[in-house]
């Protein structure tokens, strides 16, 4: 049985940037990392051989929507995530706790756990720390998240400072849920943009088992520049032999950012999302496909990009699809903007193994912003 | 410059299949074969490296749809259809016939052309043999379909004879339109299902220099027994040496029968509409997915199938992407329906060398009649 374990690889030297390497039951996993999304057990429109060949190798699954749909009893009979998936790779899944607050007006949280009305169908729920650990068992998870609860941003001082202290009692919860050992479970930091809760809540959790930490409860709404000093703030907080999660970021900003500060880790919906609007991420910043002036537009959507949209298929060509409504279009957009979040973090690892991501970030932040709105999404003239 | 040719290689002996081989500007491409039909330029929810892996060796383009949308300025701008979708084998394209008199309520057809309005903004456009003819040159197609009158399903006799007639003329105009000379032109054989008109429609139209011969009108709504007694009587009045496409058809008994009346060609949207509808074509008949008792079954699709989907994907996870309105969905299924399709006509033509079709056809059509509707779509319990 491989056990779960992080092993260091080197670090940039000017900037906190990290080079390491996840070990897992279902093989390892270069860091830093983009994790892509994949909700309901699928990554929205790709195949597991089309994520294989961008290079993914770690997807998430979240808990509340697979504990919802397709049930828990269809998971176990299809063989867990992995084999229900065709996923043989890693995967990492959400404790639910983040859904289920995203759902607050109709969520009542008690000590015990959260009990919430299903999306689908209304049907009452509760979710305890010790349920989604069980569940996140069930799945098969290689990376488990403990159950957090997640204030909203611009929430209380007072509402955090309780969302944080509950978030470490319902951590020694699941640690204690636990009953496998061929895998991980990292903990969740909380306390909002707040310096002195954040450093609380990681001075806390960092005494306990975890085999990774995560920063939580950021990037929900706040400005990006706000997010950034949270996580330049909260980083060094934890311990530098583990694994660093930034949940739910980001743009190639966040990315580029926060692995100059030394997050290992991060997962988005945002480059499948962003695709299914048509819009693209490029070296030379985003884009929206809709606009006419791509019509006859025979260059790539990125003439820079080695994925197999770009290698073979025009702006204008992938517009017509996108006008059309043909489902190729989410398939071949997803598949550019996953790769350029996964192709962006190859570039920062071996940009940290020369000890050059300080340049790396630089420049690469400066096309972006160089090539942003008024180049590319001036309107048709 | 490769010329277009067919070559016939081969044939049954027992029945009147036949294994033959068309050289293209793009490639081979041996028959009997079943051509995925990509009406706007994709094969929907494929992409050509997936068309590639089930064995597609040439799809279809529609001149109807292309032509509305994107248009011929972008088809141009973007170096014609083989470029612009990325496919580097053979494209075959209809000449927009059948799509312009499916919109017959708003279709008038006089001898210059027919004038139609657009399905998508019912802006007026006309279309003449002439037109059809260079529009399917600016798509760069490889065989072209001479642009005929196709009558709906029991249309009179009068009218079905007029409409033979007029396809007649306009297959010259066709022919003198033609002004590349590294594709071919077919012609299409009309007469619905009066044995007398499609024996003189034959007559005359195989005294034209086309490269091949189509039969058109027929799987419009007639019963199946009827067409198969249209083509058995139509299919000896064509050319032995020159390639036998049977438009828009079919199921996989209609290609299992026809091959045996000596058709070599095949096209339906069949396999990918299905499989949108959640509808799996197997070697043991069609069932469908959304079936409640296919909930928790792990069994791939078809177990006798060796596509991507069978070996890797359960039914209950496809029913789940299903539910959960995932386009991995969609790409799945189409991408089982239309290997299925592809590797019926792969066995057809392996027994075909060996003399042993009928043995073939006659095995394939039991085992469906034998598993269909009562053992594989009964209600759930």
């Amino acid at each position: 049985m491989t056990r779960f374990r992080f092993e260091l690889l080197g670090d940039d030297g000017a900037t906190a940037a990290r080079l390491g390497r996840l070990h897992t039951a279902h093989g390892t996993v270069e860091t830093p990392v983009f994790m892509p999304v994949g909700t309901l057990g699928t990554v929205k429109g790709l195949t597991p051989a089309q994520l294989e060949d961008i290079g993914a190798r770690i997807i998430l699954g979240n808990t509340y929507h697979l504990y919802l749909r397709p049930g828990m009893d269809v998971v176990r009979a299809l063989g867990g995530l992995h084999r229900m998936a065709a996923w043989p790779h890693p995967i990492l899944t959400d404790s639910g706790g983040f859904q289920v607050f995203s759902l607050r007006h109709r969520a009542r949280i008690e000590e015990h756990g959260v009990t919430f009305a299903s999306h689908i169908d209304g049907s009452p729920h509760l979710l305890t720390p010790e349920d989604a650990i069980g569940i996140q068992e069930t799945l098969g998870s290689d990376i488990m998240m403990a159950f957090d609860e997640c204030p909203p941003a611009g929430a209380p001082v007072g509402a955090v400072n309780r969302a944080m202290e509950r978030t470490s009692r319902w951590a020694r919860r699941c640690i204690a849920a636990r009953t496998r050992e061929d895998n991980a479970l990292f903990g969740i930091v909380q306390g909002g943009v707040d310096g002195e809760l954040r450093r609380r809540s990681a001075a806390d959790l960092t005494t306990l088992p975890f085999e990774g930490f995560a920063l939580g409860g950021l990037s929900v709404g706040e400005a990006r520049e706000a997010t950034w000093e949270s996580v330049a703030a909260a980083a060094p907080l934890l311990p530098t032999a583990k694994p660093r999660y930034l949940m739910g970021v980001g743009t190639p900003e966040d990315l580029l950012v926060c692995v100059g500060l030394g997050v290992d880790m991060f997962d988005c919906v945002l480059p499948t999302r962003h695709a299914r609007n048509a819009r693209i991420m490029t070296a030379d910043g985003d884009f929206n496909l809709r606009n006419a002036k791509y019509r006859l537009d025979d260059r790539p959507l990125d003439p820079t990009c080695g994925c197999y949209c770009c290698t073979n298929f025009s702006r204008g060509y992938l517009r017509h699809l996108h006008k059309s409504n043909e489902v190729l279009f989410n398939t071949l957009a997803s598949l550019h903007n996953v790769y350029y979040l996964i192709d962006l973090m190859r570039g920062a690892r071996a940009a940290i193994a020369t000890g050059s991501y300080a340049a790396y970030k630089r420049e690469l932040l400066a096309r972006r912003a160089l090539g942003a709105a008024p180049a590319q999404d001036a309107a048709a003239p």
